[in-house]
């Protein structure tokens, strides 16, 4: 096994671990909404990860400290087996979480085993199989952020995740049209780095003539399509995005809130004055895509957003969570570099495609095969990455997604139109 | 105006009345579920199309019957106004069936008249408007079937829309693969005839190599998917799918159903034996996905489709409602020539894309421009005609669209495959 | 048989269909809820309990004319067999309203002969249960008004169920407190005439003294309740209540409107103004409740209703449906004589009392006991009758039962207090 | 004050922290339904009750230590303000339990100096609602049983409260009818021990002459309804109970299981052995009353059962929380002396009686009448105490009350007749 794989599993595992060192035991069962886990099971599910794509099939003699986990902490892998119903994941006060962490131990141990075993004959697909459990678990890290910050938000305490500094409120330079002259391109990932299977297969796209705005929406502009009557005007959304918008009461992103008579907004140091300048977060897709046409533009296809991405010479992420001691937990405005900014780092951006199979895509065989290839119906692609999100996960040709009304991501807005200047 | 126009018309809203003839008052006012209407809403909805976008601006002093209408009949145009809640569209006993028809001639009145005048400034205007209101009046005449079936069928006595002569059971040829090279395309409706907004602009759209089959999947194929367990199995399913096919209970299509211990299934001309070389019908675009996994191939994009389709020369459609005297009212099996069959008249083909907008996609500006584009998220692209769409909707470039869960349409599976055998 | 049982069925199976008379077919269907029932099926219903429990089992030969009929009308007797979905009656177009009067017909007939044959040996049960369908189908007399009233009002049109010439407003005298010393009593029916198997045995219960009011409470001593925050002062209701309130937004009675600026309120004759005298109507019973401890005193019991009722020699109905040419169909107010006002005739009167078994209540054996006993819970009894219930349903004995959230009926208050003046 | 107050306030106070002992911090926040609470909030609303309705009005300068916690802990008392949301009381990680654990700490400190205070001028209220704080804190020490029951057996793991010895099977002896002359009777409270304000006033009623079994009906008499399909045969229950049974999937009490083939039951000692004599628990009304129609008898009413605890000698409690060192924590078969058996500690008892209030209730005045009267709509009263009641509140007059649909409360069947033999 390469020591980097070996390197990189103890990081990552132990990463998870400091990440929950702020929590008390209570904050690490927390659960407000079916779509959220609590942090305790985010461990316990990374950790059942490498159990069952590893310790069970190639760990010779490998026994779980508890069988009845392979239900518990299973996501969503029907090959594997039944799944504790993910609705009450809040509800397991056992095992505790000393319970999981011993769980972890227990897996650490086996797979430093099985990893240090130059002599095993699957070594290829265990270290295949080790760098995806690595990446999993840097996403079950974002999805760590993005969920303690729904429940915590629950509490009329707004209690805080971490204390943290305050940052000097960075000035915005407005935005600026970036125009790509397109054709036909190849879309997917290259090279040798690890992706995951929904990146590939690079293949052919046409793709006309765009123009691509140089920043993320701010807080301000986005205020200003509030004050113009932006939830108010059927004739800006889409008719879900109408519906769901109207049920949902949506007056704002969702933790904008007013402290004290000034704007703020709830962050994972708490409720903090909101500035203007920052990328506005926490949309759904249904509000981007309502914003874009408020503002004469529309939301990118995921593959005019890669062209540029892949183009830009500015991709360097300089607010995510593994990037700095001191890790903001927010996206901030830049003032940067000529070139395509915020590409990575602080929001997530809807794109306006549909989340669906590249064309030739074959997923892996098996329960792993689950990984990304069925939630191809009713998700968008969002590209780029956030300030939570592990930094080695900031790539070109990286496909998030979730549903149009989804609002607890780190998710903004950044702008596109056709060379006409028309949307 | 041209004659043509005005003749269309006439036709058009003969027809909508004529489809209503076998029913009785009672089967006018049926609703059974919240996405579908009773026939006599359809009747006064295509009515107060005209009113709304014809009458009231271009027709110089018209009255209308009675201006409560303009709620009451106003489907989804939220640039017109409010609307009368659509679950409720069943509870309008008043106006009655006669009132109804009634404010359909006080329309066709003012229309005629309006038709009939030369001179008015906004002819061209008035031109178009017509047309896009006959062509919405027969996707109208569709959904009155689709409708009145749905509603219907809730009914245990299983009530007929007409009788029936039995149709001979048609023997079906193997199905065989057509290959299509594919390569940078353009797709989109191209020349003069009509077409609805979202089928433009043409624009360029790179299609790789693919190979399509020649005739849609038949019942006998569907009930070879169930019998090997194709209802219970995960694997083949999306994650969307597989939730919506439990919560529902679905183990068959919409319609089939077992009369005096032998296959069969509830049609316009109530319970008949289910034809085994029949195409299957009424199937969600779940179920079509998971068939076509299950079948080692895959739902065509709307792009292979319209591709294949525009190059085909046997778009004869042999089954629809206004082509013959005596319709079928379900699709049937077909026997005919060489190349792609049952492209029209059978039933719409479910296709794996996301119904969304063509590149430089824009609506009309009004409430008209809420027709197509505002439900462009979270439905699929169905492509083809079936057995109750008017025969001058049948064409290449014509995209329905439904959410992948929905039923009701005569709704069908084609299937496609990459040109090296896998999906 | 007596003349007289077969005189009150032929005029009240005659009376059901006068009463559908103003009504077109497709309003024969309506059902707005799941509660009420379309005017066709309590045709079909009604003629449904005389073939099921009188002719199926003693009329020799008895043919009905569709099997199918046995569940489709089933209401709620399990005993019978299987019932079709209560929410989808408004769905049955077939059998259509011709085919239903063409069943009751058919029943008719055969009852006829039944009840002429005057050498049956079940004759007395013969006589018995026509009774008891008799009875039955006065009660959906009063539920056919009340179910098209609350389906009507769905439609924004407000449509009348016939016109009705405008009643001069009638003058209210204050109310009055009678007193009654109570004491070691019974309750229940007595003597030989028809009473329904919840209205027994006559049994004994202690009533504590207290004091009825004579009349009513009208439509502005409620208006004053609202004027004084009833609406918003959860001090003054039940917990169920105020949840009820708060999740259904009730703000006033079910059928009161502002209409051109004035009070008016939504009657079987259309909309009318609001008269201020007129009894307050179509409150629930947390309603009552709440505007009684607002008022200082309380709902009656049960018992106490009773007792004063059977004692009042002033039981004249003077407003109910069958009681004169011209029926007004709306409670009214009362000038007239000494003692207590309004018992019958104009709206049922909410007690306190849950509706439970009488001490020694014995249900019939077989379905016919599932007539009243199984609904032995969660609903509160009303006492009285009102302005649409038959005239001979009007007795000191009669227990009416609905649960406390429910509004669609004539149902009103009738104040009490103890002796003490305290609630 | 009275030392016997002071030493019941800390004997309370304490043994709430020492229920919570074997739990961990996660389990204290634990809430599976919104009708339970999680043990965390049930220590601080206890706190809450004191603090709002003594310390705030009466103990001068008191400072709260988070004035937030009125919202947080209230329950439902609309009189003091808003209420946070029952149903995300899990939700609360913040304060955590050592926060609710100092809260408690800083309420007792204040509460001893008040207590103590004895030239306060309002002695005698402070005494009463101190006693009043007390008998609700030990109805919530009940619920903290049930509800921590509940909470737990959500978890496939089924954990334990707290480990437990087995204790021996008694042999139950048959159940032996008890005639009671009933008569014209008084019922509530007497004496000058505290009771509740739904216990008063002592009024006059009539009851008839009943018999009543001596002891519960037990696990295999509730084993044989099964058998017989009990859950399967409408006749035997009221019509809100065969739809909820339905609705729910009912098929045997709430804890019933098989384990390894044999019949057991989820207890706070973990899966134990179903004993078959002893009592059937967790039960729903609507069972209850479906068993005794069955059983060819009826539910008491709650008359007779006061009655007749009334006239027992036998009224020892031997199976309480309190009553011993080791608590069983369930209901134990009794094989014991010739009277009335398992009146307390071991089921709460289901009677046929709505609960309402007594001729000439009147609640306390302000926020802590909301107490007990609001809450006299749809539910049933039971009657007795169960194996988790403190043993002080085992007393005749003493009215529990619950939705005929829970199950969650230790709570069982009481036979009663009439002389006659009938139900």
């Amino acid at each position: 096994m390469s020591e980097n794989t070996e390197q990189q599993y103890k990081q990552t595992r132990a990463q998870s671990l400091a990440f929950c060192e702020p929590l008390n035991d209570e904050d690490c069962s927390l659960q407000a909404a079916d779509f959220v886990s609590p942090p305790k099971w985010h461990l316990a599910h990374t950790s059942w990860f490498f159990e069952t794509f590893l310790l069970k099939p190639f760990a010779d003699g490998y026994l779980t400290p508890d069988s009845r986990y392979e239900v518990l902490f299973n996501s969503y892998y029907n090959g594997v087996g039944e799944q504790f119903p993910r609705p009450n994941r809040g509800l397991l006060s056992r095992p505790t979480l000393t319970d999981v962490i011993a769980y972890r131990a227990h897996v650490d141990a086996a797979m430093n085993t099985l990893l240090s075993d130059q002599a095993h004959p699957e070594q290829a697909t265990i270290a295949a199989r080790t760098t995806l459990g690595v990446e999993h678990e840097r996403q079950h890290q974002e999805l760590f952020f993005t969920d303690i910050k729904y429940s915590l938000a629950v509490n009329p305490l707004l209690p805080t995740y971490i204390e943290g500094t305050a940052c000097s409120p960075i000035p915005n330079r407005p935005s600026e049209w970036h125009r790509y002259e397109g054709g036909l391109t190849e879309i997917g990932h290259f090279g040798s780095e690890f992706c995951f299977d929904n990146e590939l297969p690079r293949h052919k796209v046409f793709v006309a003539a765009f123009e691509l705005a140089d920043r993320l929406v701010t807080n301000s502009e986005y205020q200003a399509f509030i004050n113009d009557g932006g939830y108010k005007r059927p004739e800006l959304w889409l008719s879900d995005g109408w519906t769901t918008a109207n049920q949902k009461g949506w007056q704002a992103p969702q933790y904008w809130l007013q402290h004290e008579g000034a704007a703020a907004e709830y962050t994972l140091h708490g409720v903090v004055p909101r500035e203007a300048d920052a990328p506005v977060c926490h949309i759904s897709g249904y509000e981007a895509d309502a914003y874009a046409r408020w503002a004469g533009a529309r939301l990118p296809t995921e593959f005019e957003w890669e062209l540029a991405a892949v183009s830009s010479t500015n991709d360097a992420d300089t607010n995510s969570v593994a990037s700095s001691e001191v890790a903001s937990y927010h996206p901030r405005a830049s003032n940067g570099h000529a070139g395509l900014r915020q590409l990575y780092g602080d929001c997530w951006q809807w794109t306006q495609s549909a989340y669906s199979a590249y064309h030739g895509f074959s997923p892996s065989s098996g329960a792993i095969g689950e990984y990304n290839g069925k939630f191809m119906s009713n998700q968008w692609v969002l590209r780029g990455s956030s300030c939570v999100t592990h930094r080695d996960q900031a790539r070109a040709s990286y496909r998030n997604f979730f549903y149009p009304q989804d609002r607890w991501q780190f998710s903004g807005i950044r702008l596109a139109r056709n060379t006409s200047g028309n949307p």
